[in-house]
């Protein structure tokens, strides 16, 4: 019988084991402080949507003390994950439509939940078939950002539930030589193109060949300001990249999305890691979001592992969570099953952390703005001290 | 009765309560690739000192898969945790020298153990006294840090032992107006001093109100190139600043120390996260120490906290660990306890992930330079987006 981690997450094996005393002070160092379980505040037909249609949902509050001046600014976020519908090898079309549907399902169970800024996974709209090498057949589900099909569906989406959709896909930039990008499109909550942030940052690691489908991401380090509070979108392996991160918070964002797609042989330790030390260190909401489910290909592949070809390359293991400026945290979605994860979250407890720990007033930007110019100056000479000669 | 946790650490709760097969699989997640506990590799008059002398002693391996060119790169890192041992309120040189004594005892153990490099906690000679706003009389503690008595112990036990030592002091720079400094000093392992380095980001949050006794550190980001490897120092609120970790990793360091004082209520679920996503976004070791115990001073201050004037400030909880560039760690020594932690890790591994994960080729250094410097500039425009007009 596979372990209760394999079938949901730690956090529920930490529950079934620990003796509750003892989980609870576990928790707190694992974990930070308590966040409330609201399940229980939502809708019925959001609770009966996810039984019907197999996925989980799981909703939190990450509360913050009230302010005399400033009202509360809670605004429910939710994270989607979920693996691929149908078969890679299924007509182009299909797979996108099936796709289309089950995220019009679980955006709609969104909406029940009273969500308002909605985030997909990255690259939703297709398999993850970067680790193939292979390019056709699924390059031709790369789309407009601006007016593909995908962005028209969180259009009407984002309009008819009043929500931000953060819809991260592969795109074709048409009016840009062709060129492919791995770009996130912001819509606002009356179906408004807001614009886009490309992945900053890409792989060569592992399965995860991107660099042979798309590139260094150029538009820098966009904040858009929506309704619902200021967002920016670090994608995937960005995560790995604290300047990144640090960037997008330097602009301004209060909540930082990370769109993924990655597998438990490579990563999975370091996940629970990064996107939280990001939240901390940035004193920011993050938003880590994985797929879930293994992708068969027709052609075999490697992995440059020394392991033999093969036609698939391991299991998305969702996870998805959000952090938060305290570095307190969500229990995550499961490993291996869709999910919506709801987390209704007060805003101000960004500036309430940061007038508390004070690290963007003790951060010395100056400092390292020269010593990265330096670095990248090309006759950098690096401080390192040799023993004296005695 | 006191919990596991409040005893030892979550991984000793983990141990006890988890069934084997989970534990395994939770551990993964939890704490990446197993490492080697060679404590039994130990020589049995070390594991007599631990316990005649009442401090753990743990011990673990790290290893890297072998290469065909480069020979393995062992070195046994030792890491120190310790309480003060008289009161605050004893004559300052009883508590100095009481430490001293102590001091020289674990080291003696590491000595036997193996130990190569071995790095203190901060401001080991003396009790963490910045909580009580009060300067004197413990000021009187800070020492030079080219030839203080502390030094010169260290001096001595480097040579002795063949080590290099890390000796974070509380410094006292009378040839620079008499200023204090929070400085790392660091002695060769022939007893030669090679240099120093000093905390770069000073905290003023809660009750470790630093910045009203020493500042910002002048010292930039050195390495030191040892006989045993390169190593920097990132002394304690340093650990919150990922550039921090960053600049020293850029100038070469392969095992990066965060000497640390801090107490439970204020961070703990924040410890094992920052120094290991630091080992992970730089492909270093990290090595994070912290102290233990509880320290009582005779006037009684206030930490900013609405709550009573009092005299101690709660518990510094111990729990030192090892990162490694794969994202794996040691367990984390007991919370409430002095302890000598030997880790003995291979350095080619930090090329090793280097090479798997580019890091350091995918960082885009120069973007974010030019991006620091214009947020630095004094007139920065955030590149944030606005919802367009309808």
């Amino acid at each position: 019988m596979a372990s209760i981690l394999a079938n949901h997450s730690v956090e529920a094996a930490l529950e079934k084991y620990l003796p509750e005393e003892e989980l609870k002070e576990v928790k707190r160092v694992l974990y930070g402080r308590p966040v409330e379980d609201i399940g229980s505040e939502l809708p019925q037909e959001a609770h009966q949507s996810a039984k019907d249609h197999n996925f989980a949902l799981q909703a939190y509050r990450i509360a913050a003390p009230p302010e005399q001046i400033r009202s509360p600014r809670l605004v429910k976020i939710g994270l989607i994950q979920n693996a691929i519908v149908k078969p890679t090898t299924a007509p182009l079309q299909e797979q996108r439509a099936a796709i289309h549907e089950r995220i019009k399902l679980i955006t709609e169970c969104a909406a029940q939940a009273g969500v308002k800024i909605l985030c997909f996974q990255e690259a939703w709209t297709t398999p993850f078939f970067f680790c193939t090498r292979e390019k056709y057949p699924w390059v031709e589900l790369a789309e407009s950002a601006e007016d593909g099909l995908s962005t028209k569906l969180c259009q009407e989406l984002a309009k008819q539930h009043n929500m931000v959709i953060i819809s991260p896909i592969l795109e074709r930039d048409s009016e840009n030589m062709d060129i492919l990008a791995n770009t996130a499109v912001v819509i606002d909550n009356h179906g408004v193109v807001m614009g886009k942030s490309r992945k900053n940052h890409i792989p060569r690691v592992g399965d995860f060949n991107e660099s042979t489908y798309y590139f260094e991401g150029d538009t820098g380090h966009k904040v858009f300001q929506t309704e619902f509070g200021r967002i920016a979108i670090n994608i995937c392996y960005g995560r790995h990249h604290p300047l990144n991160w640090m960037m997008y918070a330097m602009n301004g964002a209060e909540v930082i999305f990370n769109p993924s797609a990655t597998v438990g042989a490579l990563s999975e330790p370091m996940w629970p890691i990064e996107a939280r030390n990001a939240a901390i260190a940035n004193s920011v909401f993050t938003c880590a979001i994985n797929r879930v489910g293994t992708e068969a290909y027709e052609h075999e592949f490697t992995s440059g592992d020394t392991k033999a070809a093969h036609n698939e390359f391991g299991e998305f293991y969702g996870s998805s969570y959000v952090a938060a400026p305290d570095g307190c945290r969500t229990p995550g979605l499961p490993r291996n099953q869709d999910g919506l994860l709801v987390t209704d979250v007060d805003l101000n407890l960004q500036r309430q952390i940061r007038d508390k720990w004070c690290f963007s007033m003790t951060g010395r930007y100056d400092m390292y703005a020269r010593e990265l110019t330096a670095f990248t100056s090309g006759d950098y000479q690096r401080p390192i001290v040799q023993a004296p000669k005695q």
